[in-house]
């Protein structure tokens, strides 16, 4: 891996030149000191993108939460836990040509969070109240001076997959959405293969189940189509 | 770790022929498919100490959450997710000579979990109902038949360490408790240092800060001479 950095960094790519942000994993919001809320997401499928994406050129800044999987080498890393935390370090890392939006925000946060542990009592139940999260993607699709040429959401679902990104997108106001179905039983969630669908201004394109390296690279030559079109 | 797991198997070590039970890392509790509530435990002390017990020569069962750290070689390991998954594991691991509860383990679940994706309506969020979830520490101390001869429970506190560890004791009936201080800025939650308190029945015993696999070997060998003197 840092071999592959190397060679990228001194060899032209067809994204040399281009400013890529990748977001990664899940975010992972405190209810108090010990206790958290999280997204299942191993930033396998970003880190792979990010990956894809330096090894063709790209200057890549990879906005990443509390990940299983290592960030790659070669690219510029930007820890966060919370939603809150990766939305001010994505509009820090801004402008960019491209943003891939691949990590897998919470919706939601404790409003009620505490700073000292909460005690359990016999009988006695927390009560969580929530507050919704910024949406970064929404955001950042709808930014009206310098938006990323090309912004790609991802949608993680578990039942409806096209009908519900088709949706999303429309709605977020996003170029791409990389959709892919969650559901336990697809073993894609913390695996290695993913199978997506691409929603695009064209529509819906099921691609093939495939390693998650594989989606990386199809993805990133698509970025690089895109961008030679416009 | 192999050669260690090896060599206290053929040889004899003051544990020997005891059954020792340790639960380690953190519980997840689903939310629904892809959302989950957790505790922060990398699994660190609860893997340091199945080691040191291991390496005494006890048969070792390590009933552990979804850890950080990997499980070490050479123990019984049973894997779970929830609470309510643990304690399953824990009574059908039973009956042993001594249990060490290390893990930190959730103390509601989600009552009204999903098995589909929660969507984020606009200005709508979700409630989250909890239940209790059951209190295997209690459970193991105040069992009338079968109870191990030595029951060790944990308390990760944030503030007033000895008060609450003592009273927690009491409580729930254990013989030890394991304290330590987790706020945020002693760096042990995540790290490889620990600073505990041993709470029995001779009071509160403070232990200087040092690695998390000293203070395991430490609680080992009080393990030992507590096994020797009953």
């Amino acid at each position: 891996d840092i071999i592959a950095a190397i060679r990228s960094a001194l060899t032209d790519g067809p994204l040399t030149g281009k400013h890529i942000l990748v977001t990664s994993g899940p975010t992972h919001e405190p209810i108090d000191p010990v206790r958290y809320i999280a997204n299942r997401s191993s930033g396998a499928q970003g880190t792979a993108i990010a990956v894809a994406l330096r090894d063709l050129g790209a200057d890549v800044s990879f906005v990443t939460g509390p990940a299983d999987v290592p960030a790659p080498s070669g690219v510029r890393v930007i820890p966060v836990q919370t939603a809150r935390e990766m939305q001010a370090a994505v509009e820090k890392a801004l402008p960019a040509d491209v943003a891939v939006f691949a990590a897998a925000v919470a919706d939601w946060r404790v409003a009620s969070q505490s700073g000292s542990k909460i005690k359990k009592q016999q009988g006695k139940l927390p009560v969580l109240e929530f507050s919704e999260n910024p949406d970064i993607l929404a955001g950042v699709s709808q930014m009206s001076e310098g938006r990323p040429r090309l912004v790609v959401g991802f949608a993680a679902e578990t039942d409806d997959v096209i009908a519900h990104a088709t949706a999303k997108r429309a709605r977020k106001g996003c170029d791409w959405i990389v959709a892919n179905d969650v559901s336990p039983d697809t073993g894609i969630m913390g695996g290695t293969e993913n199978a997506v669908t691409l929603i695009s201004e064209r529509g819906a394109e099921e691609w093939p189940r495939m390693g998650k390296d594989e989606v990386a690279q199809q993805l990133a030559h698509r970025i690089v189509d895109y961008l030679a079109k416009k």
